[in-house]
């Protein structure tokens, strides 16, 4: 059986604050029908890919709320869901999700036959979102296992180190950041790189970005990394642009097990990493 | 007070297995000589600085404890100790350490009255070498705060994390790595970036490098990076070479605790984290 997939980020440029939410389906729409004319098994769209990122608005409360999601899918989304599943697209979706009084930052799973795989909610969260309680997950999805982790989340070598533990052997990153200067483009894509490298996984990324607000640039550079920490393939606009790539997930097992990688199942030396994981600790004090 | 210090990566070119270990000082000597001229505070000597890298060798167990120290410092090595007090110049060196049956791969930090500071034994070691028992430690030395990793401990974002979190503001790396390509270069490169960034420390590494037996070269590129990550000084040859930098221990404070900085001091949640420290997990079965 082929391990090889083929794999697309599905970045999004701008959504204005007017926009209707029928326009955005059509973008993300445009997007898969692109990723149907090459060929793709499975396409990443970035964090709160649904909305104008919301968080820059500094919104009231029942202002912010008309932005979150309250069941998924839902009506203005399933025609996206509809035309993934004709095209037998798998896809990965962030917005924004109501649960209760909860306002998190979720991405979810949907497999080729349309039904949703699974779903994360963002661990590491700005102020803006409640902090995820889904916990780190990785799915057999794909002919291969698949994690995933949002933005903020991709700094943590913690997360990277969970995922590569659980077995994930494509990580999708969909993103938001603001920033486009150098400085932030060589943050995002080491974080990238090293979680990558360090725990032997394919990683996709995907942003939402562009300048919706005057003054508040997203980054773009949406991105295919390599277990061995390569870039693959990126994209160099901030608007509604598709980077893909052929992957093979037999690629993970070369940069997990061989001598002397970056083996983390060999070598570990957990009694020596508990100031990790210990609730008490308090920050450095130097 | 100036939070300002010179520091320098005192890379070691080939060391044959004939060569003297009066010659072999003398070479150490003249990098500190070098480093004294361009006012350098403190160097950082590679990994088993002292001797041919041994487990080329493939010696048996009698013959290669000859290539261990038993005392530090010890009659062969106090000149280098005596020119570096004389100098002023505080030194990190890397050698291998025999303690009673143990093998260990070692490294000191000593302070410019001449004095041992500390001394790491390498945590995650290559089967040549007993697995250190020292733990990871950060020392008040320098007008600041400095841990020591040595080449493979790299390759753990553990490591570099319990560094962080330890309060390093300077990291030093001795190294000795096989390979001379593109992507042993970059994986060395991202490492210490990597390490660096996430945790908002300066670190320096330095190389045990040049081809000792044929069809074995070791890389160069000992270098100096930025709590930002990036690349300020690298070494460009396999010879014995000083590269150096003016380095602020204030800048890691700016990377450390800006808002949405890789501040793990903020926003962890070390509940979720725990499978890294899980002594009972077996690896990947994916």
């Amino acid at each position: 059986m082929s391990r090889k997939l083929r794999v697309g980020a599905a970045q999004i440029g701008p959504i204005f604050r007017e926009e209707s939410r029928e326009n955005i389906i059509d973008r993300h729409i445009a997007l898969l029908e692109d990723a149907a004319r090459r060929n793709v098994d499975v396409i990443l769209y970035p964090e709160c890919s649904l909305t104008t990122w919301f968080p820059t608005l500094q919104l009231d409360d029942s202002e912010v709320d008309l932005y979150y999601e309250k069941t998924m899918p839902n009506p203005s989304v399933q025609p996206l869901f509809d035309r993934a599943k004709e095209l037998e697209i798998a896809f990965c979706l962030g917005y924004a999700e109501l649960d209760g009084d909860n306002h998190f930052n979720s991405s979810i799973l949907v497999g080729k036959d349309g039904k949703i795989i699974g779903k994360y909610r963002k661990t590491h969260v700005e102020p803006d979102f409640t902090p995820g309680d889904s916990g780190f997950s990785v799915w057999p999805a794909l002919g291969g296992y698949v994690g995933i982790g949002i933005c903020y989340d991709r700094r943590w070598p913690e997360f990277w180190r969970v995922m590569g533990m659980l077995g994930a052997e494509v990580v999708f990153i969909p993103f938001c950041s603001l920033g486009s200067r150098h400085l932030a483009e060589f943050h995002h894509l080491l974080c990238l790189q090293a979680g990558a490298f360090f725990n032997g996984t394919w990683v996709i990324a995907s942003s939402h970005t562009g300048e919706e607000v005057e003054g508040h640039p997203h980054l773009g550079v949406s991105a295919i990394v390599s277990p061995l920490g390569e870039i693959i393939s990126r994209s160099y606009t901030c608007e509604d642009e598709l980077i893909e790539a052929t992957i093979d997930l037999d690629e993970t097992k070369k940069a997990r097990f061989a001598p002397r990688a970056p083996t983390f199942a060999l070598d570990r030396r957990p009694e020596l990493y508990k100031m990790i994981t210990d609730p008490n600790w308090d920050g450095v004090h130097t």
